[in-house]
């Protein structure tokens, strides 16, 4: 029962950054720790027939009015970036070149980065842009800049990309406890009953 | 403040069912009323480019195991009928036929629908079958056979289904509280928390 939570996220995803805010605070409550898996939802498309939230027809629409009410109630800063939706493999590939070394700095640059895109609303598409977030926390920026063109972190990502698929995580936030998986944010509160509960 | 909230569902959708035992309590709780509307979510999916939930892969896998869990989570019956998913034209036009004079008998008729395909896992999509459940609640069954057939009962199905298009309804359940969309069943507990604040 104290298996860490698997956290699966892309980071172009605002569910995702939602998520981000809130999954240590409640696994934290029941004395639970979270693995932070970014993924990119993207590649799963061609198995879904899904593509991106905002540009699906209606549900878009509603999305984008159900985004900021959710961070309203939440009190968590929402600002959809004006380049949306956007690329996030050089995010994610930052995150696994940090993580085997440094989780706990890696999910400290998740953060940061989730906080610009859809906090202030700004860039992290670009290397260049990644780069900038991670040096404000310390990490240096030469070593970061070289990694993200380097085969073995590409080859990193890419493992970590179909080991979530071959698990069939579909969306973002995708989050597995005890072996069950729960897709989306609104399965937060649900979780943190699960967790309070032990199951049902 | 005290509009009917739209109960929008389709009577081939699981979740659709989940939250119809639902919704009148969580509507009661706050001293509010609900207008239950049938619709045809399948109407939707070329506008959406989606499909039958179950159908779509990874998430109908997914789909197949939260809907279980949930009803037991809740304490609701759950069985997906062997034919899924199936026709709901005929149980959404007795729904209306009814509605207009008896709208309180045309809930009952909905939730005894629901019951018989999502609780025992029987067939609803054929004409037969939704008279047969009618038929159970005292409801005329050769009227009924016959209004299902009748073209002002399926113009009013029509009508009501673009209704809905119109409206931004691209899944079910889809629920309207104050002007408010709220999609999918894992909703309802934001729409608790809606109803008990008066928003946010």
């Amino acid at each position: 029962m104290s298996d860490p939570i698997d956290f699966y996220f892309d980071f172009s995803s605002p569910y995702g950054y939602l998520a981000a805010k809130q999954i240590d605070g409640i696994a934290a409550r029941h004395g639970r720790s979270v693995t932070w898996r970014p993924h990119l939802i993207g590649a799963v498309f061609p198995t879904t027939g899904s593509k991106p939230l905002l540009d699906i027809p209606l549900k878009g629409d509603y999305a984008r009015r159900d985004l900021p009410r959710t961070a309203r109630r939440l009190g968590i800063p929402f600002n959809l970036p004006k380049q949306f939706p956007f690329m996030s493999v050089a995010a994610a590939r930052a995150f696994y070149w940090l993580s085997d070394g440094d989780p706990a700095k890696a999910r400290e640059l998740a953060l940061a980065l989730y906080d610009r895109a859809f906090g202030d609303g700004e860039e992290i598409s670009n290397a260049e842009s990644v780069v900038a977030v991670a040096s404000g926390l310390g990490i240096d920026a030469d070593a970061l800049r070289a990694a993200l063109n380097e085969p073995a972190v590409k080859e990193r990502l890419k493992a970590e990309v179909n080991a979530a698929i071959e698990r069939g995580v579909f969306g973002s936030p995708y989050i597995v406890v005890d072996g069950e998986p729960f897709w989306g944010h609104d399965k937060l509160a649900e979780i943190d009953a699960w967790l309070e509960s032990g199951g049902w």
